[in-house]
């Protein structure tokens, strides 16, 4: 099974097409899963969160009271506690669930405390093995992590792509694309940035033989076209 | 001398008073420096910029010849380069101007593998010696770097704190914070997030024996208190 994720966000970061995206995860029979105030934004757009999880301290007692009346299923998480509300996300989805794939939609934007554990937490060593199964996605970007392996990166509707190391990594290579990568290894986070798909092709290929890293695909939006 | 740096990053993630915090770094006498569209934006704002570096290739024509009429020294770099426009930024700032302290905005939001590069291209090994000197700065968010120390981190504006270990740490600790870290350890990047100055207390401190780590203020935008 596959789930859709709502954290608490700016909603100006959402994907236009989010209320869409969630109703086809729905029809598809995807879990529903809304952490802190992104279980209200749930609610919000019309959708019973199958699973909330959070400590819920931004919520005021009657949109509290609406998570609590509505969801399937709540996990409570307490303040001062080892991991954060989007780990503890991760660690139920994957763990508890056994979800295949987790799209997560929210993590952007606004407090970069928040957006640096919504991107990293999956590094944590009890959640490193669910890398390859985490996609974040927002109004211009789509993020995923891959581990070890040979993969081929197809297109979709993103104009750049960048890849960035988050652990130590053996051979990385970039093939097909309009920067190749001949094998690089290195020890710090570092990001190959503003690639392209080639105009012929509608995917590249990228390995690595040992490490993590993030693979950000983004477009331009309107903004500057317009100017 | 220290140095304001505007990036090409979307204008909705600027600190509202951008404009005069530019106004004072200019009547301080720093160095007024603008990075590919963040050159067209400080002459937009009304400032002459004294350095302009980047491809320039997302400058119309017109654009582009207003910021070559104005600007006191130009750096043109070249696409398919080993350096990013970010990277080349701090290598120019820190080596060929020898600035203190080098303030960023415009740095996130929009592009995320934009974003991750003006985050980390402080890693670079040629650049690293730099970390302790730069700040990046949006609407609610304050960024820095500490390599192996011991510091003060003073409130200021800001209502939170986090700290992301960005190479492996040893003896990572916060004290005098409403959440104490014990030394910590570690050889992945991890976040601990959420932090918050002591309400008697104007400031906590940090101190690491080994390693670098982002330190992100942040605060609540109106948005929820409104809600």
């Amino acid at each position: 099974m596959d789930a859709a994720v709502l954290l608490g966000g700016p909603k100006e970061e959402w994907p236009a097409d989010l209320k869409d995206r969630l109703k086809r995860a729905r029809e598809a029979g995807d879990l529903l899963i809304g952490v802190d105030r992104g279980a209200l934004f749930l609610l919000e757009l019309g959708f019973k969160p199958d699973l909330a999880i959070g400590d819920f301290d931004s919520l005021k007692p009657d949109e509290l009271a609406w998570v609590e009346g509505t969801a399937d299923d709540i996990r409570y998480s307490v303040p001062k506690k080892d991991w954060t509300d989007s780990e503890l996300m991760l660690g139920i989805a994957f763990g508890d669930y056994q979800i295949d794939q987790l799209r997560v939609y929210g993590a952007t934007g606004g407090r970069l405390d928040h957006a640096a554990i919504n991107a990293f937490g999956i590094l944590n060593p009890e959640l490193r093995k669910y890398a390859n199964q985490l996609t974040l996605v927002d109004k211009q970007n789509l993020i995923f992590y891959r581990q070890a392996g040979s993969y081929e990166l197809k297109r979709q509707d993103y104009t750049y792509f960048g890849v960035t190391c988050l652990m130590p990594v053996e051979d990385l290579t970039i093939q097909e694309a309009l920067y190749d990568l001949a094998p690089y290894s290195g020890d710090y986070i570092r990001s190959f940035t503003s690639n392209e798909f080639l105009p012929e092709k509608d995917s590249c290929k990228l390995s690595l033989k040992k490490g993590l890293v993030a693979v950000v695909y983004s477009k331009d939006l309107d903004r500057y076209q317009q100017a």
